[in-house]
């Protein structure tokens, strides 16, 4: 099968990638899209040390289930559009991770093109069964590539309780933060997109969030102190501006990886009594439900469209700064 | 009066240093003891640029509570023996922090000994009558001046729900661990100190709480991963071993102010959903009656005894390594 492969020599397209073959449990899955990720990005950077197929935001048709014996069964998934989660658990019975249900944390886990799992950008994948969510018909492909990251942003309100009379920044207006601005708003709560560029702050404005200017925030000193601040930007700078942002008692939510080593100073989280909250993956459901029901529009986001065949393209357009979501249509 | 000051030319006793005046609402109190704590010693060398009396964890008698005219009155704590927070907040009806009952946050709050306030080493000093605790006969005026440190360690339990099932490591075997160690223990907890020193093990051991060597868990790997980890060494070497000792989605409480910039890998907590919790000072009722019950004790971490006039002694033996609490009678 045609696929986007991540060698350490470099992106290419193979064009005779050996088929995954499922395991009793798993379904083979045919790609219709997929979005590229930040963390692809990362990944064609060394980050993880991955070798294979990248990609971990997709909707696919499940082509075929394996019953016990090894033969096609007639799984009502069959022929279904689905989307997946991405990391895979051991579910074995000695694992806490899996046996406290924090599958996402399982040890042993595989994640899909990040972690021993060959991804998305690709014609066919493999995923377990107990990872795929039905696609509601009023969910176009576009939306549902979406799914994936627009989860990781709900699992924000599995770890922090944001009260309707909250008061929130997200820092950052890429990707990731238009994501956590458009869910935090569903909370209630004044959310402010505190960004650099005018024509991403634009996108939430039109959504009725309001928006601050980088520069302006910073300039404007510790007075409009928050009950929470979502770090987006992915930079230790930006973690130090959250914690001037940031109320005391109030939770920085650190959204994307900083790879690097950063320094910060780390009195003020004890004077002030600040909780920093990593979040990573998050729950599908939730998800699906607010793309269902309009509470969230991710289709501004997407900035451009590319097939499998161009997938070097796609990914050097992703590249570049100001770009939001690239899809890759396989 | 005499009193133990901070100049910006070093640490003195005045023999003739101004009685405090009570305003309405506060009360004039004899001190009858007080406690050396690492927060002194840090601002004997500058930090939070305080000047004036040090001290801020004591035990004292009630001397005097002026009425509305600025007469003595006979206030029913006239005459009793008191603890009293530290934290004075300024109560305005426009504050959000007094009136979300967050005193100890309040951006106008003084703090004794620290902040804008003369502190307990002295003769006498002066609180608001809101902030002072009886103290009950059977807890003496030695362990009484623990009541704050103690209080600042029972904080963690009101900002992380700590389960009977979960194990927790306390990171410094020095005055913070101890207290932190028993103060978990009471839980229910598993509770594993992690130490340099063998007779500072020991003590907790003794309570029958387990402990282990720096170097030994340093070497033994990220296999033993637990559900809290708090760090009480001062130290950003100790929040890196921290991320390595929690479990993914655990929680990392801050408990010492780490005054110098700090190098740390943020990726982890990330990947890991951590929580990183800072904490400060915390509730003297329920310190009270952990000292009432004997939940606690405190007066093995006693290392010396000095009066008042031998206060410079006194915080010269309380720098030495290896030495716990240094109480001071007045």
């Amino acid at each position: 099968m045609r696929a986007l492969v991540r060698r350490e020599t470099g992106l290419v397209l193979d064009r005779n990638y050996p088929m995954p073959t499922p395991v009793y449990g798993e379904a083979l899955i045919r790609v219709l899209q997929a979005g590229i990720c930040n963390t692809d990005l990362e990944i064609t950077r060394g980050y993880m040390a991955f070798e294979g197929v990248l990609g971990h935001e997709f909707v696919g048709i499940v082509e075929e289930v394996l019953d016990t014996s090894g033969i096609p069964s007639a799984h009502p998934l069959v022929g279904q559009r689905v989307v997946g989660e991405i990391n895979t658990a051991c579910r074995h019975p000695d694992c806490y991770y899996c046996q406290q249900n924090m599958p996402t944390h399982c040890p042993n886990r595989t994640t899909l093109g990040i972690v021993n799992r060959d991804g998305a950008f690709a014609e066919y994948l493999t995923l377990p069964l107990e990872n795929l969510h039905l696609v509601p018909n009023t969910v176009s492909d576009e939306e549902a590539v979406f799914v994936e990251p627009l989860a990781a942003n709900f699992e924000m309100l599995e770890q922090v309780h944001l009260k309707p009379t909250n008061r929130a920044i997200v820092l950052g207006d890429g990707k990731m933060g238009q994501l956590a601005a458009q869910v935090l708003t569903l909370t209630g709560c004044e959310v402010t997109m505190v960004g650099k560029h005018d024509e991403k702050l634009a996108l939430v404005q039109q959504r009725g969030i309001q928006t601050q200017k980088l520069a302006d925030i910073a300039s404007s000193g510790a007075e409009q102190r928050v009950d929470l601040v979502v770090e987006c930007t992915g930079s230790a700078q930006g973690l130090e501006l959250a914690m001037q942002l940031v109320r005391p008692r109030g939770t920085i939510i650190l959204k994307s990886t900083i790879a690097a080593n950063s320094t910060i100073h780390l009195a003020p989280i004890v004077i002030n009594e600040i909780r920093i909250q990593g979040s990573r993956c998050g729950p599908f459901a939730p998800a699906l439900r607010a793309l269902t029901q309009h509470f969230v529009d991710v289709r501004p986001l997407i900035s451009a469209r590319y097939t499998l065949d161009e997938g070097r393209a796609a990914f050097g357009h992703a590249e570049q700064k100001g770009v939001l979501k690239v899809l890759v249509r396989v």
